[in-house]
């Protein structure tokens, strides 16, 4: 279930339930497991504005991760509803940054908070500038708003 | 640790530990972990042998899996020392079967008993004959002992 | 998105996209996220039967995995919505077995059929018998139909 | 294979192989598997010292993650030898963080930085003053070098 909201921070919110998979021995979801709902979230974000992470690869650019960040505030356990939200908080020509938060649904309980800072690469991993593919840049910029495009690097 | 034992069934014998994200929420390793571990079975099995899967697929040649099977006799949990044994259990010039076992070294337990069976594609994922790669026929066939080859199909 | 089907094969399918973690070096999913994916599968097959999986953990039931099978038909790639559809073809009072079958949702493609054997624990992982957890018992048999209970074990 | 060095800042360096299961379809490790990494690196460097992580859980202690950072220098592909190193970089009585550095050992590239952060909890999950434990008290002021020991909270 994915749910855009269009205020000025554009969110994307999509709930999920802990596999059993994703559980550790201490009897809750584990904390890498928090780094694959993020990329989930971040697919889902890119679907919710009509573009998505595939089509962009499709295009020729990649979006490797530079740096990842989560902070663990309370742990879930197997089965629980989560929600992922995610938007950009920062957004140049080089690299894009987008922050996640994932909250319990059944009490809305912060669980964690994170960001992923990525790069814009072609096929073969180099870096490349997003503004020589028009098209992925226009509908980069549609997914953040105005105040957190930044025109350096 | 990789141990090669060159008696009539070619058995390559690998140990690591259990990590704690292989693990789950029952307290043990998760059933799906030992299909992790079969791969680096026949990962290190090859390697024994002096040809890796990675010079394989360098080669031109893939081994995607068409079945794999495992029966669970006993659990792991965090940090036990395993011991996972890989062989050739059958191999035609189409496709190759790897049997396993995997034993708690601290009292040799059978934990698990499984088999995979591969057939031979191209980087396209189209099956091929082993065969039209004489290099990579020649090495696989080392790795099986005689009464195992099959000349069908 | 789960659908439960009420004819005489009870079966209830389950929509998801494959993520990028789940996916390898080949460019397809790893052959071992079917297995995550099944787990995930018989979560929703008993959640539509209105007795979940962590209810049955609650009341001291376990369902430890004896043996996995998985055949691998086609294979899927990053973001393909795909679609679990799980139902029980045996149980008794010892032990239950499922059955599975995935396919992509854009053409119906069979991706894989599977099957997991389980056997009823109690939280030590000892064996025990369903049918000495009246409650459970009646909401297990509710999920199988009349033909494919055995009285025997 | 695991090699503790006993200079001033004490680090653990442990080799281990990039598994295909690690992978995803960029063709390299996939991102998150580092952090399951960092997590085999800090159960080898608490062997190194003599006391598993293990060991500590049967005492009563936990070390939940409240924190974790990644950043990504380089990549690594299937079957890359690569060599994480750890150690603790800052003590105190209700925490502890843990760095680390990944490197390949073919040439020694830099591929990750990365640190996480724990709390010391008890088996409800709440946090706990290590020095109530003073045996696991003192041997985690082993792995630490005294400079780094603060007093505080």
């Amino acid at each position: 279930m994915t749910d855009a909201e269009n205020t000025d921070r554009q969110t994307v919110s999509h709930t999920f339930r802990v596999r059993y998979a994703e559980t550790d021995a201490m009897g809750i979801a584990h904390h890498g497991s928090y780094v694959d709902w993020m990329e989930m979230g971040r697919t889902e974000f890119m679907r919710a504005f009509g573009f998505t992470y595939r089509q962009l690869e499709e295009m020729g650019v990649l979006l490797p991760v530079l740096e990842i960040n989560v902070r663990y505030k309370a742990a879930a356990v197997y089965d629980d509803e989560l929600r992922i939200t995610t938007w950009v908080e920062e957004l140049t020509r080089v690299r894009v940054k987008l922050a996640y938060k994932i909250e319990r649904t059944s009490d809305n309980l912060l669980l964690t908070e994170a960001y992923s800072l990525h790069t814009f690469a072609g096929p073969d991993g180099r870096p490349i500038r997003i503004t020589h593919h028009p098209e992925a840049w226009e509908k980069m910029q549609r997914m953040a708003p105005p105040e957190i495009l930044r025109s350096g690097e």
